[in-house]
């Protein structure tokens, strides 16, 4: 029992992929596969499992991206939306994120998408939430983005099938700093992905442990070979400020996916990146917008695992 | 017959609690208890009363958490929301508040829910509104807070009953700068409230007029002797630099509720705050979050009066 | 076969009343009346022609007022909304419109309602947009307004009957940088308006081919005589900074409509003013408010022709 998976082994909230049971996070992708397979069926009546409860997304940190994914998500299920944005509200009147949340759960919240600047910020939220709440990590910190590992592993699923110990997978770039790779790394272990090849300036590798059971590189065209997925991340351009990088163009020629290094990779291998892109960063325009990416498919995907989510955390 | 009652005896508008009649007071309050009990027997579905009617939340200076409370309400009731931030549009392109009104009844708004840093502000703009437009005051610089005012007594009919001519309200803090304050001294005369007292810093007492018919000091720990009730209210920190407060700590010194304050009052005394609370100043955490404290009640309380509102004065 | 109407002559886009069919205008134009009349009749049940339906305004240039008349046009049509403020999101992080467009089209959005302050920035997403997405120009820079050409024909034909052949309509003001003057331009010769004036200082006035078949002066008393409909337009504060106009006080001695002024058009002439006004400035508020003006009625037709115009690209 964890705080996101009660004595009955039913989820409670969506903190993070990490010890999630893999039946949990197959059970979501199924259902989000389902979700997605009628919207594209043209069947994509309102659902209305979630009339009448109200869900808040609760942003301590903006992203109207993310944001607008979960109120579509919420709204397709039939919920009332609240569009919380924490950056200029109360809490700058100097409430804590606790009372925030505290006082829109008596105002008849059930269900919560948070994102946090901090790491572990949106767990303790979910330790102070009350009985019938229940909270959806939208991205704390460095720490966790379970949604977007979810995603990320649905769109796997979808190009390579349900077997994921025949796959070899490349993740390159800030994997310091990225909660995406975490939540990505989680998912991955769990559904028992065969190989997974991390890379990336020694800048922006993690520790030991976040790497563990991984082929660890710098090397991004040696680490391509034979790949048959490659996740980029997006570079943050104050990683240059920080000293991290030498520069954007350095970083470019090192770890920018262009269409000639690609064709290192598996003959049908596929590409995918959170977004937003930096175009000509870490992705070129050629292979972001090539048939082997699957980036507006993620997005696509990201409303479907929002729904599945909310509905078996809230239905 | 007053702006906000109309010939008949009919809510127009809800602009503030003076001179409203006790039984449209009651009603309100006992609709709001209704609606209040169906919630906690879980019985909330989505009501239809308001299905096709568009209400704007129209604020001039902004409160996401009231904002918050009303939207939820409105959305219960099968409204569609429109949030205006009238802070950010057109009124900085020069547009009166007035022409700001009349444009968005005219594309079919029929429920204003209003605030604006000037007094009479929003009566001003009920002035101006057309036959079939309601408007709710939701704050109006220092001069009343309706909706406030009547989840506050809502609040403690639930805890102490109904008949107010037993009870003893002690109002604590920035009287004179309090909108809430002022409402509820209104709500509480026009329910027969048995002793009203109001205690606070002179610098932050507020006429004569205003304190009618109530015991008014400044020796907070003397007037908790035996009341029922501890209504607190919201310290501004711009009070210290307004010269109006020597210093925050000496603020709490003197008026901020301790658990040790709180053994003056009768045993089972309540302690109310219409928040943000500003924790350590006004009250203490202890105080906050103990079992005399009814300030989530009252935020629940505040979403059950709202729709009883936009009930009463749309549906 | 445009962009905008497909090669079964269906409207696919709403992006320039230029070169729009008659029967297009027209049957839009009757349309948004029915939905009026019926709104009047109070029989504005909500409809459900677009429930299941997401539609987003992205305004890449903030505009709070017609953002709102789309957003209640979208929800009288039982669509969901979703606002999506691109001068404060991804679009800051570097993603390009384009990527912003296609990103919220993965997420299944379907209508886009869109305002963006370059000229052509509009069409160039409609050419972006995949094959179930339609586009509706909000403003372009001074290029087009469609829905406001749409609605300010509407208002005149409520006013004037349908026969456009008998009339003269003046249009005045700064012509030169309005994409509501070249939206309405398009509007009035389409519907074969008898005589289309235009004026206002040399330094606001556009190129002849903007103005073609339109007689053009600088005297505003003299180009008043006889009108049926005055068109006024904003002025921008800028043209001052920007040296185009001299003062607000010399341009509304030369151009401002006082009640004195408009005396000199014929008897029963309507005044129109796309808001929000300066008053004092191009009209006085003795007009604004007066018999003649229009003004609400505009914006009251604005809903009605949204409406009109998400439910025939969408419905």
């Amino acid at each position: 029992m964890t705080l996101q998976i009660d004595s009955d082994g039913r989820l409670r909230h969506l903190l993070t992929l990490e010890g999630l049971p893999r039946e949990t996070i197959c059970r979501l992708l199924d259902r989000a596969g389902h979700i997605r397979d009628a919207a594209l069926g043209r069947t994509t009546q309102r659902r209305s499992s979630l009339v009448g409860t109200t869900v808040c997304t609760l942003f301590f940190e903006p992203s109207t991206r993310t944001r607008s994914s979960f109120q579509i998500a919420a709204q397709r299920l039939g919920a009332d939306v609240l569009n919380f944005d924490a950056s200029t509200s109360s809490t700058r009147k100097g409430e804590t994120a606790r009372d925030t949340l505290k006082n829109l759960e008596a105002m008849g919240v059930r269900g919560f998408v948070v994102r946090h600047a901090e790491d572990g910020a949106v767990e303790a939220l979910a330790a102070a939430a009350g009985e019938g709440t229940t909270l959806v990590n939208a991205g704390d910190g460095r720490s966790a983005h379970p949604t977007q590992g979810l995603l990320d592993a649905l769109t796997l699923r979808q190009a390579k099938g349900p077997d994921f110990s025949r796959l070899k997978v490349l993740i390159v770039g800030d994997v310091k700093h990225s909660r995406v790779a975490r939540s990505d790394l989680h998912a991955l272990r769990t559904l028992g992905t065969g190989e997974i090849r991390v890379c990336g300036p020694a800048s922006l590798l993690p520790d030991a442990d976040t790497l563990a059971g991984c082929e660890v590189g710098q090397d991004f065209d040696a680490m391509l070979e034979g790949v048959d997925a490659v996740m980029m991340l997006r570079l943050q351009r104050e990683r240059m400020e920080e000293g991290l990088i030498a520069s954007i163009d350095e970083y470019h020629n090192d770890y920018g996916l262009t269409a000639q290094r690609l064709t290192r990779a598996a003959k049908e291998a596929v590409v995918l990146h959170p977004g937003p892109i930096n175009r000509g960063v870490e992705i070129t325009d050629e292979v972001a917008d090539g048939p082997q990416s699957l980036v507006l498919r993620q997005v696509s995907n990201g409303v479907a695992i929002r729904m599945a989510v909310l509905e078996m955390l809230l239905g």
